[in-house]
């Protein structure tokens, strides 16, 4: 698969977020993202058209789509996914499905210790630890629900610091600061770096391309909740 | 000076980019950017009024306005200039002009050392050496104009990797592999982290603010071109 331009979104979080990377040029086209209130459902593909306008390009233009699968909101998680499923079943385009977390990891480029954390209830966060120190961004733990004391065990064993990223740094070094000892070697990364990123979806896209022949199709996309949903619940 | 939001631009090279920082919430609102070839004149503005307006903002929610004001393409850095100034004297708002490079270099956060550049011509390359390994990024060198022999030369004693960011990064390895041993320690960053960015010099601003009391005005932006400039040569 030759892939040359890839369309990331993510609507995971608060975040409505989308990027075009060309991977034979090794140029980030475009990107635009907006921390929002309002429904994703009412911006995500109006971005996705003014993205591709700003660029002088169209859907026919687009090689493989890209969208974060979750950890997230199950209603900002479905909403990615079908948009994407649309825009790529017209005409039978490649889909990849990338952990939110990790997309949200990989803009820290060089860093040899990254845990990228997303707020899901009370003292949960979702988690996962990554090393973006090598070429290649390498994953150490699988996106897992985890309490904070659990993530103070996790990270007080370790010598060196760990960058935290992700929508969930501020309450989960908030919970940690009534903790002793727990989380001095957390550096949250400032915010510019810190919310869910579609350049970082489109980033971990090129990486699974170099490494698969075969990529999946816009029906194989599924959600990653890590927890069970309970709809009735929320009404 | 309790500067709440930080619109950011960047008009400096390829890419038209702005970003709107709240550094109180701790949060970028949003960021629009795109690569290309139409003139920044008329992408620029349209740009800024869109980030506003998805963001359920305008012109009078934004505290200080940030511009990169060089090294960079002369035309770009004028558009963006004037653009600022353009909006800020409306309503006195202050502005900070901030170096393209140290945008560039401040989204690596927790890279010790960073090399940017930019390519001014032939051999030449604007570049600047900075550290984001602590909590506030630290400049090690001036922006200057070198060649990449002299660059070679300079990263050539260090005995650990520097990471190598902006929109030059592919023409400097590219004349340093023709050199022996040269740029070994050198390792460019994904394309995702490689452009000018206005997230960046949103964040570059943010550092200013918080260790100046007094903020320039817009009457007081200079551009910083770090070559003669000769008009009549490009006609």
């Amino acid at each position: 698969m030759n892939a040359l331009r890839i369309l990331g979104l993510d609507t995971s979080g608060k975040v409505a977020s989308c990027a075009l990377l060309d991977t034979q040029q090794d140029c980030l086209l475009g990107e635009q993202s907006v921390y929002t209130r309002r429904g994703h459902s009412q911006i995500i593909l109006p971005l996705c058209e003014r993205l591709l306008a700003d660029c002088a390009l169209t859907l026919e233009d687009v090689d493989c789509y890209a969208v974060s699968t979750g950890p997230g909101s199950y209603t900002g998680l479905r909403i990615g996914i079908a948009a994407v499923q649309g825009l790529a079943m017209a005409r039978g385009t490649p889909c990849i499905g990338v952990s939110t977390l990790e997309a949200m990891a990989s803009r820290l480029f060089g860093a040899d210790d990254i845990l990228a954390v997303m707020h899901a209830r009370e003292d949960k966060f979702y988690c996962a630890r990554f090393s973006c120190g090598g070429d290649r961004m390498e994953r150490r733990t699988p996106d897992e629900l985890q309490s904070a004391a659990q993530i103070a065990g996790m990270t007080g064993q370790t010598k060196a610091r760990i960058l935290l990223v992700g929508d969930g740094c501020g309450q989960l070094m908030e919970q940690l600061e009534a903790m002793e000892h727990a989380g001095e070697m957390l550096r949250p990364v400032p915010p510019i770096l810190r919310l869910q990123s579609a350049a970082g979806v489109c980033r971990c896209a090129a990486q699974y391309i170099a490494a698969n022949k075969e990529l999946p199709a816009a029906a194989d996309l599924t959600a990653s909740y890590l927890q069970n949903v309970n709809i009735t619940k929320k009404g």
